[in-house]
This record gives structure tokens, sequence and C-alpha cells, in this order.
């Protein structure tokens, strides 16, 4: 029998760690230690965090990080202490020799804590496996991070359909409409719904074959343009992820061909998501669609065509995060887990499309946290 | 005579790590591989991003990572391959088996490639110690973030002046002013200015007595209301951090005082910068002038008082990097270096103010690079 795995440690700061957000519940821009010990969290932050921790946060115990610096610097007179040696002494003053670290816990100071003797243990897989099974608040927080997402769309749409066809340029209030303009309208809408949205694609025609292209300039008219939204909700640290394609103007009868394949494999795979399933045999739901369709998926020297990424990924604190829903990797999906369901489909001539939707994982039919039309050429 | 260090080796993406960022010049939100060798740059990127990177980055090699992870299976049929075997692959094929790796590095891939028998180095203080010294086009692009931040101060600054007092409540037609409308009306002009402004504080009276409290609810009138932006400019990744401490109303006399000691102790420091000070130096002289003026600084069992945090710290591609300017540290400030500087005072029942401004380091007086009106009394 396996013992019970030692007490989790961390060191980071919540914007790069959603495990240290997770954990204290409190966001802290710089790197500050937290760690349990007997079913209570602890804190160690500076002056400028301290009060604002401990009032605010999920954390029992907040210790002032300046108390440990002094320490340090009076039994190591010759080092530059740093939150290693804060660790350490934190460690002897508990009695834990023993920490459970993340994957991504800083190399650096695993290091050092090796050296002053600490035993760390890498986390195999999660630190926190719990934060793949969403709460119904946490739900609610995703879906609320899609209402920011549709709202961008709307805003995106409106600006579409209230444009004019002027030859291969599309003008709205007089000005041309481009990718940016787009993407203004579209981070507005989020940030007056308390929403940042970072990063935001709009991208047309050929750029949109490269799927984390962010998109510039022009939106052409009578072409694909994907727009993929992923806001990070203010008040709770959870995201949104979605993605539409739109048109404006008239499509071709190979860009509806294009558009309806992937919804199509967006409906198998939705179709097959629920508790206990392997996230590759959802994948291969699409990867199906698309072969019955003439779909080829294959890698050029200049880069890949067809189906070239998962079909989807867990959605919380962090954008990417567990299970996985891909061809690469063999990752059974839990019950009460929360993942993107966004298959594509991207050709240079012809255009990239992709959709994306949000959904939990039940023993039944997936509950979607996301909802917008599906109407897309405009 | 020490050796050359062993080349970097990176495992990050792009938005958690800014040496991965400055080292690719290109964005990747996932974690990908990237190394140094013989004077060029590699990357290891999956489909996703392989054309886009091939295209628009900075490396001179960019290697499909299917094909790693292809042969990793072959070599290891019983593991789950990640990223340390194709760190391990690659660092066979090009006969490279010692690396220099950040403190950031993550564990878990540093512990697996150390039992794959590399020799990983941890860089002892920063992995390109050139990020420190900006550029004259890194300069210019924390210039333009630091416009965006001023671009802010006068949207909330419009909204101040314009509002209403109406016994301890500020409208602006019609509404109640509150630190989410200042924030909006501040994250909107980035936005328009090609900026991302996440975790903006816009926090009043006693809130800002907690430095990192990002601010909530109705702003007071005769309050001190701490505003500082820190955005992001989308299309350089570099950041802008400047703050202002605006009132609406009318200022006690202790308010005035304590706005003035900070700014004095502004100057104090700026007279101070030059390449080759020691940042404890730069701190110690805003202590002096909060000293010389009977502020005291001092913690209590809820939080401290006075001042508290350093007087600044590097500014670039991350929003706190190196130099630091602190009274904790002993560290040499480099010509070329770009360095916040923004000293404050807090105490409950009176408020807090902090001025920054951002600075490039020469031989004589520092470059401003940021710039915006100290009234503050509106």
């Amino acid at each position: 029998m396996p013992g019970r795995p030692p007490p989790p440690l961390l060191c980071a700061d919540t914007h790069r760690s959603a495990d240290a957000l997770y954990f204290g519940q409190v966001a802290v821009p710089d790197a500050f230690v937290s760690f349990g010990l007997k079913g209570k969290k602890y804190a160690i932050v500076s002056a400028l965090e301290f009060g604002r921790v401990r009032k605010t946060s999920d954390f029992d115990v907040v210790l002032p990080l300046e108390g440990f610096i002094k320490r340090a610097r009076e039994l190591w007179p010759e080092r530059k202490p740093g939150l290693a040696e804060v660790i350490y002494l934190a460690a002897r003053d508990y009695k834990q020799q023993r920490f459970t670290v993340p994957a991504d816990f800083p190399a650096g100071i695993y290091e050092q804590l090796f050296e002053l003797g600490l035993d760390l243990v890498v986390a195999d897989g999660a630190l926190f496996p719990e934060r793949e099974i969403k709460t119904p608040a946490e739900a609610a927080a995703i879906r609320e991070g899609n209402r920011c997402s549709a709202l961008g769309f709307a805003a995106a749409e409106k600006i579409l359909r209230a444009s004019r066809i002027q030859g291969r340029t599309l003008r709205h209030r007089g000005k041309v409409v481009t990718s940016e303009m787009l993407k203004f309208a579209i981070e507005v809408a989020c940030l007056e719904a308390g929403a940042v949205s970072a990063d935001t694609i709009v991208a047309g025609g050929d750029q949109a074959c490269d799927p984390h292209e962010r998109g510039s300039g022009p939106i052409r008219p009578h072409e694909l343009v994907i727009v993929d939204i992923f806001p990070r909700v203010t008040a709770t640290g959870y995201h949104g992820d979605m993605t539409r394609t739109f048109l404006r103007g008239r499509a071709s009868d190979a860009q509806r061909a294009l558009v309806a394949a992937v919804r199509a494999a967006q409906l198998a795979a939705l179709k097959a998501i629920k508790a206990g399933v392997n996230g590759r045999d959802v994948h291969r739901r699409c990867v199906d669609v698309f072969t019955a369709r003439g779909y080829e998926t294959k890698s050029t020297p200049r880069g890949s065509v067809g189906f070239f990424h998962g079909t989807g990924h867990g959605l919380g604190l962090a954008v990417h995060e567990l299970p996985r829903l891909s061809g690469a990797v063999d990752y059974t999906v839990p019950k009460g887990s929360v993942v993107t369901v966004e298959p594509g489909l991207y050709y240079p001539g012809l255009g990239g499309c992709r959709i994306e939707d949000v959904v939990q994982v039940t023993a039944g039919a997936p509950k979607m946290l996301s909802r917008y039309s599906y109407d897309w050429e405009l």
C-alpha cells in the first residue's frame, strides 16, 4: 500500500502558477512560498502582501517573509538569502522535511533545497489532482468566462454584419475592418463584462491556417475568419475559451463543406464525451469525420495542413490544463472535469475553420458550459 | 579562468518565461523546448506552432515536435514520452550533453534529464544577463508601454475631474464613481493604444494601504486614490509601469504633507541613480527623506505601515525583473538598465500614496522613459 504523499510545497506567483492560486485563493504577483501541513495552509509573504493575504486568502497561517530573511542572514552571513533558505527555515520550524512539489517547481530552488537536505518529491502528474474536477461554483465561473467570450463574438459579429463590402475591402463607419478593429471591440466587450481577453485571435484567410496566429491587417470579404476568445474573469481567475468562424459575404461550396465538416466533427466528439472515456478516442471521432469527408492531414516543410492539433483540453484557472483530448496522449477523462471541444481544419488557399465549445463531463451527455450561435455566413 | 558556461536550454511558454520570449522573439502559449548551440537558436514546436514560429521568430532552426515524440515512443515503449525525452533526443542528435538552464526551469524535467544523464547547470543569476541592459529599441518599447499607462491616467483623471461631489459620493454622468469604473476607463484607453492592462490598481482610502490591493467599490471624495498601471504592449511584449496618486476634492494638510514627502523621496532617488550605484543606496535616499520628515515605518500584527516595499525594480518583458532597488538586496545597477522609481507611504486612516516613474540608467542623470503630470489634487 503506498503511503500518503508528503504535503504540498509551492514557490510561485499566482500568474504563472494556477496551483498557487487554487491553493491560496488569492492573487500574488511575485513568487511566494506556500505549503500544507496537517490540513492547514501556510503562506510566507512580504510586507507588501501581508495585510491583503491575511484578510482575503484561504491561508490559515500567514507568516511575514522579512522575519525569515533576517534569520537566514544571521544563520548564513556569507549567503544572499532567498526563498530556498526561507523554505528550509520554515521546514525546520514545523519539523517537516519532506514535501511534494509540482513539476513546474523552480529547478534553482529545488537544487538549493536538495543541498540543504530537504527531501522534495516531484508530483507525478498534478500537484492537486482535485483541480481537474470542477465544483459547481467552478463550473459557474467557467460559464461566466464563456459568457464573456460570447459577448466578444456578438461585438465582432455586429461589426462584420454592419460592414459594407467594397471589392476586397470591408468598411465599417468609413474605416477598413481589420483584425485589430475586431479584437478591440471584443476586448472592450470582455472588459465591460469584467474579464480580460489577452491574445485574442481574429485571423482571416491564410493567416488562420496557423492556429495560434493572432491575426493582423484587413479582414477580407468572402474569407473565413477564425475568432478565438479565451478571457480571464478578473473576479475569479477562471477562463472562458470559445471559438467561432465567421465569413462576411458569400461563401463558396468548398468553404461551406469545410465549416460543415468541422461542426460535424465537433458534434461527433460531443457525443463521445462521457466520464471514463479515453481522450484519444474522443479525438479519433473528429479524425474519422474528417477522413470520411476526404479532408487529409499532412505535414509539409512549410507547416501542416488538415487537422493537426488536439480536439480539446481542460479549462479552469489555466487556459490549458488537464484532461487532454488528443491523439498524442492516453488520458481517461473523469466525471466533473471541464474540457474544450475544438476540432479545426486548415488549408492555405481555402482558409481555416475552428469551432470551440466547453462542456462539463458527466456520466451521460456532457453539460454545455458555453453558448453562442453557429451562424457564420454573415 | 572560468570556462564559458554551457549553452542555454529552455522549456517554457512565453507567458510564464520572459527569457523564452526574449530568446525566440515569438509568443508561444504552451511550453516548448528551445536551446542555443554554436551561436544558433533552435526551437522544437508542435504542428500547431510550426509554420508561425518558422515564419516570424528569431530561431535559426525550427524542428517539429512530433518527430521527436515518435522517436521517443520507439525508444521507450513503456514510458509516456514528454519534453524531457524530447530534450534528451535533441541533445543526442547535436552531441551536446551540457546546458545552462534558468533558475525557473521546471524541476520535473530537470529531475528526469538528470536521470537520463544530461548535465544541467542552473544559471547563477540571469540566464541572459544581457536582458538587463536595454537596447534603444527596447527602451522605446518600454516608453511606449508608459505612454499607455499615461493614457490610462488621463482617462481616470478626466472622470475624477468631471465628477460631482455629493457628500461621501462621487458621481459621474449619474453613476457612482467606483474603482471598477475607473479601471474600465483605464483599460479601454490602454486597449485603444494597443496594450493590455491586467490587474490595474485603483485603490482609494485605506484600501490603498495594501500596496497590491487592486481596489473595489466607491471612490470617496477627499481621499487619496492610488492608480498603478502596468500595461503590456501587445506588439512587443514590453511593459510600462507607472503610478500616480489622485484626490478629488480638497486635501488635508496631512495628505498634502504625505504626497509631498513621497515626491521628495522619488526626486532624491532619481538624483542618486546612475551606472554603478548600489540599489540599496538608492533605496536609502527614500528612507532618509521619510525619516527626516517623521514618517515612521513599522510592522504591526495587522500589517505594515510607512514605507515597507522596495524603491524600484527592473522593467522590460517582465513587470518585475533585474535590477532591484531595495533595502533587502545588495545589487549594482548597470548602465543601460531600466528601473522603476516608486517610493510610497501607507497609513490606514490617512491613506496611501505612491508615485512611480521609469528611467534608463546612464553614466549621468537617468533618462526619463515615462511622462505624466504630478498634479494630484483635482
